[in-house]
C-alpha cells in the first residue's frame, strides 16, 4: 500500500483563517478501478480563491465540505494507469487538492490534461500557463479589451495573475501600472515583469493618497483595471478612471475574512460610464486554448518570466497559504510535494 | 419686442438644492439671424440629471454655467423662421432650457426635431417617447438584455423612466418588479403601468428589510436591475441578484446632494459575476430611432399610458424641480409654459 498525506479542512474560520482550520492526515491510496489513473503530485498551487471556499457562505461555488482535502490545482506525473488515455510517466495538470496523490477518473472531461514540459517548466502550468495566467488573459482581453496606448492597472501586481497581466498588456501596447506591497515587489515588477510603473500601496494611508500617486503614474487616466484586492485600492483607482473605463473584478482579497468592504464612490460608475464586471475563469473554458497558447509562447520566448515562491512539503501548505493571504509570497505560491 | 422669461442658475447648492439657487428674469427675445428659428415652448421637462449639473464637480458633463438659463428639454411650436428647414406652426422638440422662448440654429445637428402629434400628445415627447423613454430602452435592451422569463427590477418605478421600463419589459415577457415611495405610487405601478409587483421602500428602514421584501417579489431572484437611486435600494437589490445579473446604472439620485453614498457589498459583483454598467443616453444617439419607434407604438396602442405631473408657469419650475428630487411628483414632471 502507498501512503498518501492530505490536508483536510477541519473547521471554518471565524474571521481570519488560521492553521488550526486545517488538519494533516495519512491515508492509504486505494486500489485503482478500471478507467482510473493515479497521479503523484509534484506541485500544489495555492490561490486566494481558496479562502472564499473555507467560509460557509453563498458564493459562486459551494462551501468546501469539512473533513475533505482542500481543493487545489496540482501538477504531477501518472504513476499508475488503468485508462488507455494516460500512460505511466505522463506529465499532467488537474485539480488534485492538498494531498500527495490523487485518483482520477480519466474519462471525466477536463479532470486531467497532459502537458508538454519541453519549453515550459511543469510548475508553470499552475501559474503563468495555467489558471492564473488564463485569469489575467480573460480579464484583460475579454473585459478590459484595451487598445494600444491605453493605461491599464492591476493590483497584487507581482502575483501569478499580475505577472501574466503585465506581459499580456505590454504585448498589446498598453501603459501598464502595477500596485503591490513593499519596495522589493515594486522594484521587481518594473525590472523583471515589464510594468512601466509600480506603486507601493503600503506607503499610503488612504484612498486619496494612493489616488494622487496613481495620478502621477497614469498621466492620461486609467482605462482598464484588474481588481484582485478591493477596499481602499479599488476606491483609489476608481477616482482615476477615464470615461468608459472597464474594471474586471477577479478578487477582493481584502474582504475574505468577512470584514465590511464597501465601495466608497459607486456614483463614479455613472458619472464616468464605467463597466464593472465580475468573472470566474473556470466558467469560460472556451477561451483556455487561445489563452494558454499565447501564455505558453510568452513564457517560451522569455517575455514572461514568472517568479515562484515554493514551500517544501505538504505539511507547509497551511502556513504558506496564510502567508499568501497576507501578501508574504513573492510571485506564484506553490508547495513542492516531492 | 417679445418678452421672454428665463430661470437662471444663480448660485450653486451647498448640500441640498433650494429655490434660492435659481433666479427668474425677463429679457427681450432677440431678432432672428438668417438660419435661425424662434420656438415658443409649450412644456419644459424636469429631470433628475439637472441636479448634477448644478454642482461644480467633475461628472460626465461640465457644470452648468452660472447666470444662464438652466438646461432642459422642451417641446413647442415654431413661431418665426428664417430657415427653410422649419415652418411656422411646426411642432418641435429640443433642448430649449428653462425659458418660454428659445432661438435655435436650425442647421445644428439634433438641435431641433419635428414631431408628429397625431397619435402621441406633444408633452409625451419629453417623457415616454423622449429622453426618459429612450433611457429606459437603452438600459433594458442594451445593458440588461433580458430574455423572456427573466426577473427585472427598476427603482423610481412610477417616474418617466420607470413607466417606460415596465412596458418595454412586459413586452419582452419579463417578470417586472418596481420599487417606489408610498402606497399610492405602488398601487398605480401595478394597476396602470403593468408592474407585476411594486415594493414601497418607505416601509423599510434598511437594506436587509427591503431585501426580504424583494425575495418575496422575486422568487426566482433578480436578473436585471435598472438603478435610478443608489444607496440602500441598490444594496438591497444586489443581495438578491442572480449569477450573471446585469445592473444598468442610470442615476444615483440619493447622492446628488453630495452625501457619501457607498455600495455596501461590492464583493457580490465577484461572487455573482455581475456586470454593473453606467450609461448616458445622449451618448448613444444611434439607438434613438429604433427606441422611439417602439415607444411611440406602445403609447399609440395604449400599452404605455404614462402619467404626468404638470406645474403651471415657468415661475413654478424651481419648486417643481425640488419636489421631483424628493419624489413628490407622480409620473413625468413637466412645467406647462403656455
Amino acid at each position: 500500500m502507498t501512503t498518501n498525506h492530505q490536508v483536510l479542512l477541519d473547521n471554518r474560520p471565524k474571521g481570519e483563517a488560521s492553521a488550526s482550520n486545517f488538519k494533516l492526515v495519512s491515508t492509504d491510496v486505494p486500489a485503482l478501478q478500471e478507467g482510473q489513473v493515479l497521479v503523484r503530485h509534484h506541485f500544489l498551487s495555492l490561490d486566494p480563491y481558496m479562502r472564499g471556499r473555507m467560509n460557509d457562505a453563498k458564493s459562486y461555488a459551494d462551501p468546501h465540505p469539512l473533513g475533505t482535502p482542500m481543493i487545489g490545482g496540482t501538477v504531477g506525473e501518472v504513476v499508475e494507469s488503468r485508462s488507455p488515455k494516460f500512460s505511466v510517466g505522463d506529465k499532467v495538470v488537474g485539480m488534485g487538492g492538498w494531498q500527495e496523490y490523487s485518483v482520477v477518473e480519466a474519462s471525466q472531461f477536463g479532470a486531467l490534461r497532459k502537458v508538454d514540459t519541453t519549453h515550459v517548466p511543469l510548475s508553470h502550468y499552475l501559474g503563468a500557463v495555467g489558471m492564473p495566467g488564463v485569469t489575467a488573459w480573460y480579464g484583460l482581453v475579454k473585459i478590459i479589451a484595451p487598445k494600444a496606448g491605453d493605461t491599464v492597472v492591476v493590483s497584487a501586481a507581482t502575483g501569478a495573475v499580475g505577472s501574466a497581466y503585465a506581459a499580456l498588456a505590454k504585448a498589446r501596447g498598453c501603459h501598464v501600472v502595477g500596485i503591490a506591497g513593499g519596495p522589493d515587489k515594486c522594484d521587481y515588477a518594473v525590472k523583471e515583469l515589464g510594468f512601466d510603473v509600480c506603486i507601493d500601496y503600503k506607503l499610503h494611508k488612504d484612498a486619496f493618497s494612493l489616488s494622487k500617486s496613481l495620478k502621477d503614474a497614469c498621466p492620461k487616466g486609467i482605462d482598464g483595471y484588474f481588481e484582485n484586492v478591493g477596499g481602499m485600492v479599488l476606491d483609489a483607482v476608481m477616482l482615476r478612471m477615464n470615461a468608459f473605463g472597464r474594471i474586471a473584478v477577479c478578487g477582493m482579497i481584502a474582504g475574505y475574512d468577512g470584514q465590511p468592504l464597501p465601495m466608497a464612490y459607486p456614483a463614479l460608475i455613472l458619472s464616468n460610464r464605467l463597466k464593472v464586471e465580475g468573472f470566474i475563469v473556470s466558467e469560460h473554458m472556451e477561451v483556455w486554448p487561445e489563452a494558454l497558447n499565447e501564455l505558453g509562447t510568452l513564457v517560451g520566448t522569455g517575455k514572461l518570466r514568472p517568479r515562484e515562491s515554493v514551500a517544501q512539503g505538504l505539511a507547509s501548505a497551511p502556513e504558506a497559504f496564510l502567508g499568501l493571504l497576507k501578501g508574504k509570497n513573492f510571485g506564484k505560491q506553490l508547495v513542492k510535494l516531492i
